[in-house]
């Protein structure tokens, strides 16, 4: 018979043999004094830190509509929803998010799930029962939890070089014309912070007659005129016909959507494993999401702080010659290029400095790109830059990392 | 090239055509007057209403106990966790709710998920990989989140016939004794509301060398001396080598779990990308499920009044000779038989009545086998129940529906 403790052993060993086992650092934000928060460490001592890696974008998260709009359904409507949609677990708190949702979009209607990760595996694994035959092009670098929607059943799938739209013409080139496909992709790459080339794909995707399906996860709240995204902000948010996106990042909540035509929206609702059978979001996330999107489609100046911060931060790194990749978007990607000295500049850091990056390590990005990942945000102010500048040279220096040419 | 509306239309065509097209009801239950509610009509009319199939079985969704919880994080650490759980996303408040879950269960560990759905799918899921090779028998009714779950990865399967532990042994002794194995199933099938035979099934497990998996998501909270659910009230806990649960239930929040060893949990957690890749719960919902988990620890009073009130309901329907399934559990299922019947005296029940209760369909149930499914809980009073039993005799006598021999 199996040793299974001995299976389980085997498992973990083999993270610990390859330094990428993973210890989550318990931390908890302070309300009202982001991004500092109070780290305690497994013997129970406490320090203060301040979060670097986090994904609240714009510190939503900490702001009084939101908040407020929480409270309000907690006092109102109770704590969960006690139902999933089908089943009494529907309030005008899930409409009117999925309202604003729609309209965020520009599209007839959106459709809430629990995650952006759901709304992935569960819209991507479903698409294949209402087109039968349909031929899924992923990006390669895609999400995980597209990559999981996409492998789910089994259909037909075809993974394009990241970005390389003359790969994906090849392949959909050498496909029946009959048969439905659809383009996966996302507008902001979250670990290298490049962008997907959305006008070529929609253009290929009219040539031979593809749907296209962006996920706008670590862009919504954040680009475009209202927030609705690198889409949005390029004009070609009519040309997608699925927007995936978060209401956990940018919006500072949780919870995740697609949007997209009615009909589509119906059909994913009414066929979806992963929508229909699972208790719906409390009503005080979908109250707090909805004020947030609700605040970030007017709120233009709190998106620029974010470019600018993103921008400070970029200069004054690449000032230094530190091995940054910097495509011009939010995200900050600094390359150490292997797991063990990745994990010991995260770890001195946070001992030495109180700031917190996660290592980013494989299989979230390839081997030998093993990385520090920051996040500026409009909470992240002068002080705070200047201390992760300081400490960060000084790691270098101390650990005789590599720079940059200082000429680019 | 294919028209995609004309295959969505047909795909939602098709569900028209069998009677199990689905209309959300869109209510809004009120703080502190559970389980009454306020249904919006389409037309944005109001109707007062109860709400008789909720899965907040208890009413925990407005104690107070989980409300102040939730108000505090919200004022501690605001909205949402602003990270996945291995980037910034793990706070005191996901580390206290696992401590207090691992001890609900006796276990070294438990591991918090978005859901109870994403915990069946995410584990079951990854166990193959853990444990190559693995075989899962599943059982023919489980939910849907484990049927996908074990479907997911392409690993062996074998379905025994519901609750059927003579053929779980036969499909067992018919495999190669060395390969790993686990058995998957529920404490309570919600459709039906029966038991599974736990204590049968673990000392099949220890017979063939078999891990177990237990489903006890419409059990924890209302069975057991501390809502350990059916295994903990069985005294089979420890022969569950993975409990799964959830906390948008009987705790009236949102979230699910699975309890098991540390290195079951640790492994789990190390593999999963349905755990790994996606932002973890906020802090106010964490806060909330861990006070109603600590709170249903003590109160047992609480759980039951909730049989109380089963019983009552169960004793005044069958007195009306009304087609009852009564396995003895909190659920009461009424069977009707056909969709449009169904649907019919659902939304009679709505109009006339106020009573909201949701017709069951394929593929949720068998067909022929459509049904009212009733929740009572603590918070359904005497006067409540009245209104539903002479609202269904009406109906009943009025469609000139089957009753049973009243001798039973
Ligand atoms: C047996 C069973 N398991 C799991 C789930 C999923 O639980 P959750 O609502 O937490 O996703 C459900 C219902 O929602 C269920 O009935
Ligand atoms: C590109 C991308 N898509 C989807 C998700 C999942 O979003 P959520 O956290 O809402 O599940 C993430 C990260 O979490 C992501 O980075």
């Amino acid at each position: 018979m199996t040793d299974y403790d001995a299976a389980l052993d085997q498992a973990i060993e083999r993270l610990h043999d390859e330094g990428r086992y993973r210890t989550f650092i318990d931390i908890e934000r302070k309300r009202g004094n982001f991004p500092h928060a109070t780290w305690t460490r497994a013997d129970g001592t406490e320090q203060p830190i301040t979060v670097w890696c986090g994904n609240d974008y714009l510190g939503m998260g900490q702001h009084p509509v939101v908040l407020e709009a929480m409270h309000e359904a907690v006092e109102t409507a109770g704590a969960g929803s006690g139902g999933t949609r089908n089943i009494s677990g529907t309030t005008v708190y899930h409409k009117r998010l999925e309202a604003e949702l729609a309209g965020l979009h520009g599209k007839e209607q959106a459709l809430l799930f629990t995650s952006a990760y759901i709304a992935n595996d569960a819209t991507l694994s479903t698409l294949p029962k209402l087109f039968p035959g349909l031929i899924i092009y992923s990006d390669a670098l895609n999400h995980a939890s597209m990559i999981e929607g996409i492998r789910r059943n089994g259909g037909a799938k075809r993974v394009f070089r990241h970005n390389d739209v003359a790969h994906l013409r090849e392949l959909l080139a050498a496909d029946d014309p009959d048969a439905p496909k659809l383009i996966a992709f996302e507008s902001v790459y979250s670990m290298d912070g490049d962008f997907g080339p959305i006008r070529e794909i929609c253009d290929i995707a009219d040539e031979f007659g593809a749907l296209t399906y962006l996920d706008e996860v670590h862009a919504v709240g954040m680009y475009g005129a209202h927030g609705g995204g690198v889409s949005e902000r390029d004009g070609l948010a009519h040309r997608i016909d699925i927007i995936n996106g978060t209401l956990g990042k940018a919006y500072g909540v949780m919870g995740g959507y697609i949007a997209a035509s009615s009909r589509m929206c119906d059909a994913v609702r009414s066929y979806a494993p992963g929508f229909i059978f699972t208790t719906s979001l409390p009503p005080a996330i979908a109250a707090g999401a909805a004020a947030s999107v609700r605040h970030l489609k007017s709120d233009a100046a709190l998106r620029e702080q974010h470019q600018t911060q993103a921008a400070i931060l970029k200069t004054r790194l690449k000032a230094l010659g530190l091995p940054l990749i910097d495509h011009g978007s939010h995200i900050v990607p600094l390359i150490v290029g292997d797991p063990i000295h990745t994990k010991k500049i995260s770890d001195m850091l946070l001992e030495r400095h109180g700031i917190y990056v996660q290592p980013i390590n494989f299989p979230t990005v390839p081997r030998g790109t093993e990385r520090l990942r920051f996040t500026p945000s409009p909470v992240h102010g002068p002080h705070e830059i200047d201390a992760l500048v300081k400490g960060l040279d000084g790691l270098w220096s101390h650990c005789a990392l590599n720079r940059q040419e200082l000429a680019g």
